[in-house]
């Protein structure tokens, strides 16, 4: 019971709670302010640079830094984590090219996901989700992703692992992604995205089947407040990835010239995927429903099982006790009293008041 | 308690009750006169004229006043609060160049939301949501916008603040509202609209999660007119919302001359925007869908547990009940009765009814 | 009660018994019979002939001396109620210039609404309703216009005030009507049928709201069948509206000659009232399976707090029967009988009972 | 209740027991073989020939004899019931040029309906139903038609009466039907089946509402079991209508140079008629999901009725009879036993209780 | 019971347990992997070669033993059995000319289904669906086909017969298939395929008819169980059809030069096969809700039943009980004892009783 707690309610209903509240409304657009729920993360920057044969890393949390790290004609990474410092962001923003709007959408870790693109760029913003390692809870969290020629951005709220292994074959120059441009960065980065959308697709279904078959070992106690976190979780997840099928779709059909013929084969793939991932989300909200509707069919035949006993008990020992309160009246004149064998009578009466009810309820087939 | 009632059903009630009429059918179209819920507003303009150096304001409740008013070449903004007086209005509009269709619409605070174009006027209609300070109920009026080359109008039916923010960027200057054309203002406007309408659904999504929580505490009496009324809400609510959908994409896609390709950005961010409450609100209905399921099951499962307590209850002591009404009994000749250990016998036969009913109870978990 | 009564169901029960019938299956079409729910309402002919000037009418039940009426480039408005006579109708028909599909439509009173077009005439069918004087039950009749240049033959089955209005305004000249071509007239009826459906959508939500409110103070006896009825109607209203959808949309897209371009932005408003009307029935069907989930829930709340005194009841009594009973036992050897505070015991051994179940059921937050 | 039931499972459950198995799978396709429920129904075909003055008929079993009957120039509609006989059927298709796997269409008595054309032909199957005339049950078979110039093919899987009319029109020179084309006959053979189609939907609403009715009325024992068989029905005749939209919205819009210009308006009148049907349907479907959740709402009703009845028997008699229990203890020392008006404070009690329970549950709104 | 179970819901348990894990996230694509339900299936090639005149077959585990068995002219088939050995699926894969992602797509036995095209070849994955032979469980495992030309690979993942009657078509030279090209056996295969899936509609079928069947009988004890898991089997067959429809919709549309003219109007053919097998799913679902809300009325009806037993008898006794109790009472002054006819008069009474509850239970129609 206790693993399985802080994945079921009490992070999703405080979430809800602390969406981090919305933007003042009516504000001037434009100005610069992180809305959502990590803001005590420092911003911390990676940058990346890389080509076939080179690749170089810096930490740093300081923007003109970054400026200077990029090399023309070599494809450059900048990794942001921790969105709190909006003016730093904006600054960032600035000097690589953002429009004011993007970057508001970029500190706006609320927002919708969606794919925008113009002739010189190309910007997505998607839901980052993420099993920690416990298996305990999905860690849920905005990631916005700017690509321009030879750049690509990547902010997101906090630290995560998610996107290491591509970190890892960068380093390492293992496979195709140190040789080719950018627009390949883009689709191993949405690639580690949507795989791990399956791995919470599948700590999804497993919560739903650990209930399916908890009603069918006829739990002692049924667990419904895992149900309906489950399905409310199901639903969320259903909303967090739809919009994923139109963002790759446009992917793999954009004309953008970031995107090369090369490349598109794979976004189409990365469409096939997103929508694999949309089709199961589906199939676990139809799943959800079904096991809701087992779940009150076995209420509700268990209440029969109820029932049924307390009606035979009832329809069995009322008539008998009213056999022998009758003999317990203390009239002058009751005859039976007297009999010899009025004892003995009273027990056959009885047996054939048990024998009787037992044959309407096998008739009834309640036995 | 007390604090939530006014915002749960009776002002809902009401309003829907009070819906202030519906127009005589078959009346010539044309005829101004005002249909919707605030008869008693009188008119009040207030009128705004600007642009990047100058700023000035003027609250009258005379039309001709404002044509005064009005400076060639520069933006004016008249906003009209008080739809009362239907003759006004319609004198108001004629001088400025309303349609009479158009005018009808403007005095009908019940008609559908909708964008209606020309080449010289853009018309739109919607629902204006705004919380009230007290967080108690949710202000819905019908606010018409008419769009011509250097000028807006807006109709209100009761007095707002929705639009103060706006006021106050235009009176001081900061931001890009007064160097630019009427249409940045449209999308100010519509900004700080579609923003009120997060904080309702917000409020409506506390109110849920309120719910739902109760349910999960196993609230002693559990509030099903709160959820009634709130699924109610809701659907009202993506009643009121659905036709934004199509207004702003219209909108961002409108070829009308008096949108500049340079705010062409901007609405469709407010697409974005609109597609995400739009989506919210489906979500809150989903979820309203769950949390019903939910309390059906609670309800059901509630009535388990007070059915297995009533079935043992009754198990254990209606036969307990029949053996001392036997041993109750008159009869002259019951052999039993002067048995020496009668009673410890009748003790011990009670214990083993006892015990073989809770075994029973234990094999089919119900204890 | 009596009073709802008419409006509840017994009429439509009969209404969709006496349907008419069907036509005889594989009939040759164009043969004119009438089928549907008013064959005793004899034919009669109001014409109207006016111009911006002129206005005359006649009432006549006679074919021939309508055409006599008719006068060339002047528009005229055959109003024919009752369609029991197929035959006179198909010759007026045949006078006028519909094709016999056309009549036969024209006589089937269960038809589908439907626009139908050609170069030369325009052919309407709809359902007009009304609520009676009395607002106890919707009057829901068949109506076919049919438009030609100059010409406007409309056809309904049965008497009806819903063109009193039009009629008025036609004859005492006010408006825009009298001096307009005929597809303002056609706008004009059009906008009157529409304006009704409001009307009735108006009171099927005045109904759904009584019973919501009856459900909510709790009413003695539940009215399901009224909300059952209620069901029933708003199902049958939007398909009677669905239709309404396309042949407006279809009027302000026709590209017909009989169709001027300054009535188009008024059937343009027509298909806005359309579409509103349709979406507010689809709200009051949400809106019922609202209201019918409350009434389950609260049904099955209800049978809980039942359930609930019944168990506590059994809980607190059984057991103090079963005490009561073991010392109204006639064992010779019974102890506690010839103690001298027995009764006393007996008394306090209720009373801990009796305060067992309270602390139990506290526990359970039965009480 | 005997009349009804051959209408309403048996049959229905044997149908889809008895389908008649499937093709047996990777089956080499054009081999000819009979897949359905007739087989044992023997090949006729009857042969008509007729222009605007002829009219000549045959039946037989042959399929050269056809051929011979067959006159340049003149509409021959050969009409073919019973297809057991797979190889006599593909020999008569080869005869008068149906491609293989449109044979294979005409022998599966399961298949979808559907319309596949080719210059030189149209091809159509769908379900032909019939209300017997015992009105006891539906007759389901397949109707598979060709139609190639001057030469119209049907195949029936049972002898059935409903193109008798069309026969006896043709045989009469009623009506427009002998000098028109074959596409005429076409449509007057659709317009045959399509008529059955709303004698079955008729059928079936009488069906829903008789149950309706039971429900209403209180039925002793509701047919619960009726009301699963229609909504099957239902949702059976659902399907087999489906594709009729898409059958006759091709055949309305088809460019096939056998249908001609005038016959169009009469199979846009089809298509009309068949949205009709299908509308009908899915009310039927909405109607009965309506009487199901009335079902639900009266079963739950009548529940808590009878809970209520319960609990107060319970809650007025277990305490009387605690208290006569108490009264009935033998105890030595029990000082109301010879009080002089005991008897009488215990009737005064008994009242008192009885009154207090009564005043209770009517304060719970239960009696 | 014993012949259902395994097809009942442990293998399908389990089989969603055993899912074969997933690809571990962020892996570089084109690293061949299987994933699936087989990895003990060592990899078979069956290889056949033909024309008109010849036919050759192989069977090898060897890819170059395939690249030599290819002749140059003549149709080539390998059929692949067991996918576990990744790279030598991937270097035959390389032989034969296929791109690295759809090695990936042939190694995931968990893909979607779908369709790939290029100038050169077409890709298929689908699943292939089985009874087996003793109708106890559904074998379903992946399908890959690569068709280039006068090539086809077919990999699957555990042996299977469903191809053996093409295979048999094949070798014994009946039929067109010899003659025709790759894309004729395509049709072939794919024809096989979509056969067996209507087998499994079938059984599904009948199973949910045996529950129906079995619900009507008023079976003892419901089979809540099979009708959940039947639900689930439903909607994961639905699942797994679902894109059969575009597929076969794309085949049939396709302009790839690899698909003839000849062959189009069988791939039309498929499409209504694949069509008519989702659109029976989609019944199959309808139905399967149906009876779910069969069992659920049949249990509430059931439950109704009951409950009126035992209120009856509640009712009746509980009275009657309590005159008992009171006549038992030792009261000294209790009149009635002494009477003469005291003990007739109380089974009058009781007889008084039982009458008037009769009458009361007949007037509420619960006997």
């Amino acid at each position: 019971m206790s693993d399985k707690k802080p994945f079921r309610h009490r992070p999703g209903r405080r979430h809800r709670r602390r969406r981090g509240g919305l933007k003042p409304p009516a504000q001037e657009p434009g100005t610069p302010t992180y809305v959502g729920l990590h803001p005590d993360v420092p911003m911390r920057i990676e940058a990346f640079s890389y080509d076939a044969e080179h690749f170089e890393s810096l930490t740093t949390d300081n923007a003109a830094a970054c400026q200077r790290f990029q090399q023309p004609g070599r494809p450059t990474w900048l990794h942001v984590t921790g969105l709190r410092e909006a003016e730093k962001i904006a600054a960032l923003g600035q000097g690589f090219g953002l429009h004011p709007l993007l970057v508001e959408d970029v500190l706006n870790g609320n927002g919708r996901s969606k794919l925008d693109q113009d002739d010189a760029w190309l910007f997505i913003t998607l839901r980052l989700l993420r099993l920690d390692p416990a298996q305990e809870h999905v860690e849920d969290q905005h990631l916005a992703l700017h690509i321009a020629p030879n750049l690509m951005l990547t902010f997101c709220e906090s630290p995560t692992d998610v996107f290491h292994p591509v970190v890892q074959r960068l380093r390492d120059g293992t496979g195709r992604l140190r040789a080719q441009p950018v627009d390949f960065l883009l689709w191993a980065l949405l690639d580690a995205v949507i795989d791990h959308y399956f791995v919470v697709i599948e700590a999804l279904e497993s919560r739903l089947e650990r209930i399916d078959e908890a009603l069918e070992d006829g739990a002692n106690r049924i667990e419904i407040h895992d149900l309906h976190h489950a399905r409310a979780d199901v639903i969320a997840l259903s909303r967090k990835l739809r919009p994923m099928r139109e963002i790759t779709s446009q992917l793999s059909h954009s004309d953008s010239p970031l995107l090369s013929n090369a490349t598109r084969i794979f976004f189409r793939d990365l469409y096939d995927h997103a929508i694999h991932a949309i089709d199961q989300t589906d199939d676990l909200r139809e799943l959800s429903n079904s096991v809701r509707d087992y779940f009150l069919a076995s209420v509700n035949n268990r209440m029969n099982e109820i029932m049924k006993v307390l009606a035979c008990v009832s329809a069995v020992f009322l008539p008998l006790t009213f056999l022998a309160g009758v003999y317990g009246m203390n009239f002058d004149v009751l005859p039976e009293k007297s009999w010899r064998y009025g004892y003995l009578f009273f027990w056959i009466a009885c047996i054939v008041i048990v024998a009787g009810m037992l044959w309407f309820f096998r008739r009834m087939k309640w036995l």
